[in-house]
């Protein structure tokens, strides 16, 4: 089968079709260290959207799953490819095709990463909000199948804030245009919004038109507070919230966390249970918000340092950007990413502190306090994550919906958490969203054993 | 049939259900004019989410079709219901269930009018940024139902980017939580938007966790600029857009429209061509953005007028308000709503002129210009559209899409634009659309005959 199949391929597509046995290793993997069993029979480096509709008709017809792949940086992985499956490459699909200042749009392909796109919006005095902390390596195609989010959503929104069109290519092969290039538009039904997040179950996404903003002028303001603990700066992130000011970014790390990168830089060792806060505040009321910000983190028991230039802000971030590179040093790490409403955030990590205690585990946790995403680090040995930082996690999940939350807030279900699916959507919302899948995609060539499977 | 059905009602029902002839006429109709063909059976005033589940199961069991009401303001004929139909009104439901200040978010039933719900947040220092025009008069779940927009998107957003999650009776009376509390969430597909704009085909909308905003600080200022013709109005609000300073609210009024309302106020009468931008700047940097639209405006070519306080600020937007009982004096008005890209404008009002040449018409058009959102009125004697607008609408509609926008950017499709969905859509995109729908009602009793009727 799989002979017949990489002929139809070829003879469709030729040199795109690609079986380097290395590449198709690579291909069963993403970020979170989770890998699909065996091996896909072929990527294809899809270079045109009549490349994509080819390699969608030949897998239709020959009843083959297309697992449609960006960078490869997921954490759930929800763009693994494993035995019997096409890898769908959309990543040599990476041209600006529009910009336009006067109606603060962009028209690209799916395969740019997030970064470069960015790089290029500066010169016209424009950006695309999203910015999850993948940008530099990942893609907006996989930003949008993710429906990512980032450091800076609670001021600037999230993927789903930042889309006004995409061009979808259906399971068999028929391209659709969906939404409008207006910043208004109420016809019909929102495809465009059920597509964002969709994790390439619905359709390929080969085309975007981005809703862009102008780049905020005046200078950003960063300050950091530390407190005796977690809870301590978990209940300030909250007050700062209420208190009514916005800050662009509000990043909490705990005293594990806080430790570890420490270590990796050579800082002094912080207090045992020392948590801080990294706050960057901008716009035209930066340095007023900023110090009214300062207020209230003090008045809640931090001892706030307030950055007076972008040198001394690039020392305090350089903390928060460490973070990855700090757990790597402690093990393999399976980062969760439960999201709660922020007044929650200190009842949500008294819960982490609780299935620290009974599975006697560590849980370096770091968390976009302006928006109440919390990721979790569960830290293990070897490659396969242990059954009991699975039950763990589960206890996790249960605690985010108990709180009003979700399961995850901006890295996807994928193929890590389909299993909780079902208790957060209630079976018959499980059921209605697998049935809308199915009248995208009757067959069940894409992405199957993603995020619906049961 | 009917008889049997209005048993069914009253025995579950009782005193919730209505059959006098006046409420049943009122039923038939909305703001649009359009009325349904026939009297509906009966209305049921639904008071709890448990009223609403009784209905649908009885209209599933019967096979009869719902119409879902709040206050009917709708412009499209959605909530209009005709012979054989039952009325399912939510105006009952008007409810504030939560406001939580620390999660900027508020639960609320769908019957609370939008200016009502604003008016109880104002004490807690929020606000709900969608703000239709019909505020005062319309509910937040037609707001829901509509997708609706206002004055306040181009800075603040519609309602798409303004709700957190929905509960949704299904046309089988289940009840589904979609969404949730958190400001991010990945979970699944996005039901939540794809209700959003749905017009009552997808289910019944009973409670809405609404995403609010902060009062925005400091004092608003206000100005207009009158322009020698509309084609230097349009161009000169483009200018603004692509200058890259955000007004609050941007509208734009084109002679015919401006003359009725001077007529209406007892005002000077304008010159016969001039057509007038009005222009309104909030938060920290409202002056400075103010001076700086006052002064591209006048490059433009526009005699600006800055007011000078807040009395000044509303007689320069009275004008604006004026704008519908102008066009009453004028006679029975089909307001249409196409939405095209800001840069567009100048090229749409071209478009206009010429359809006014063509089918020797005047429409009298206004224009939520810091969107590009635009309502060409129709101007007609008596109660039925004259087939010669509907041929002119048509042709509106085809301009607003070949410069890449959409035939209703805040009304919706309801009744009176069926039959031009399927021409943006494109055939492909309109089925797939009608499957979705049929997977919410597989039986087809949710307001039939709306939207996606052939």
């Amino acid at each position: 089968m799989s002979r017949v199949l990489l002929g139809l391929l070829r003879e469709a597509l030729s040199e795109r079709v690609d079986t380097d046995p290395q590449h198709l290793q690579n291909a069963r993997a993403d970020k979170s260290g989770h890998a699909a069993a065996g091996t896909p029979i072929a990527i294809v480096h899809a270079a045109s959207i009549a490349d994509v509709q080819s390699t969608m008709r030949i897998a239709s017809e020959t009843g083959t799953p297309v697992v449609v792949r960006g960078a490869g940086t997921g954490l759930a992985g929800g763009a693994n490819a494993g035995a019997g499956e096409i890898v769908l490459s959309m990543r040599g699909l990476d041209r600006i095709l529009e910009v336009r200042p006067d109606d603060l749009l962009a028209v690209v392909e799916p395969g740019i990463l997030n970064a470069d796109l960015n790089r290029a919006l500066e010169g016209h005095g424009l950006w695309w909000a999203p910015d999850p902390a993948s940008r530099e390596i990942s893609t907006v195609g996989g930003n949008i199948a993710t429906g990512a989010g980032g450091l800076l959503c609670a001021k600037y929104g999230v993927v789903r804030d930042a889309v006004l069109g995409l061009d979808l290519v259906l399971a068999d092969g028929r391209l659709l245009h969906l939404g409008h290039r207006s910043v208004k538009g109420v016809t019909g039904l929102d495809l465009t919004s059920l597509v964002i997040g969709s994790e390439g179950t619905l359709g390929v996404v080969v085309g975007a038109t981005l809703k862009l903003r102008r780049l905020v002028p005046g200078q950003a303001r960063s300050l950091t507070a530390s407190f005796p603990d977690v809870r301590a700066a978990a209940t300030a992130a909250a007050a700062v919230t209420a208190s009514g000011v916005q800050p662009a970014i509000m990043e909490l790390m705990d005293a594990s966390c806080l430790r570890a990168v420490h270590r990796l830089l050579d800082l002094p060792a912080p207090d045992e249970t020392a948590a801080q806060l990294t706050v960057q505040t901008d716009g035209p009321a930066a340095s007023v918000d900023a110090e009214a910000i300062a207020v209230t983190l003090a008045e809640a028991g931090g001892t706030v340092r307030l950055a007076a230039d972008d040198a001394e802000a690039d020392l305090l971030w350089r903390v928060r950007r460490s973070m990855h590179p700090a757990m790597e040093t402690l093990g393999t790490t399976l980062i969760e990413d439960v999201s709660v409403p922020r007044s929650a955030l200190p009842a949500m990590f008294d819960e982490i502190a609780r299935i620290e205690r009974e599975f006697d585990l560590v849980i370096p946790t770091v968390c976009h306090a302006g928006d109440g995403n919390l990721h979790p680090n569960f830290v293990f040995e070897g490659d396969e994550v242990p059954d009991v930082i699975w039950r763990a996690a589960d206890e996790l999940f249960r605690a985010a919906r108990r709180l009003g939350g979700t399961l995850t807030g901006e890295h996807g279900v994928g193929a890590l958490k389909r299993r909780w699916l079902v208790d957060e959507l209630g079976e018959d919302q499980w059921r209605l969203q697998r049935e809308i899948m199915r009248v995208f995609d009757p067959q069940g060539v894409l992405n199957p054993g993603k995020v619906f499977a049961p």
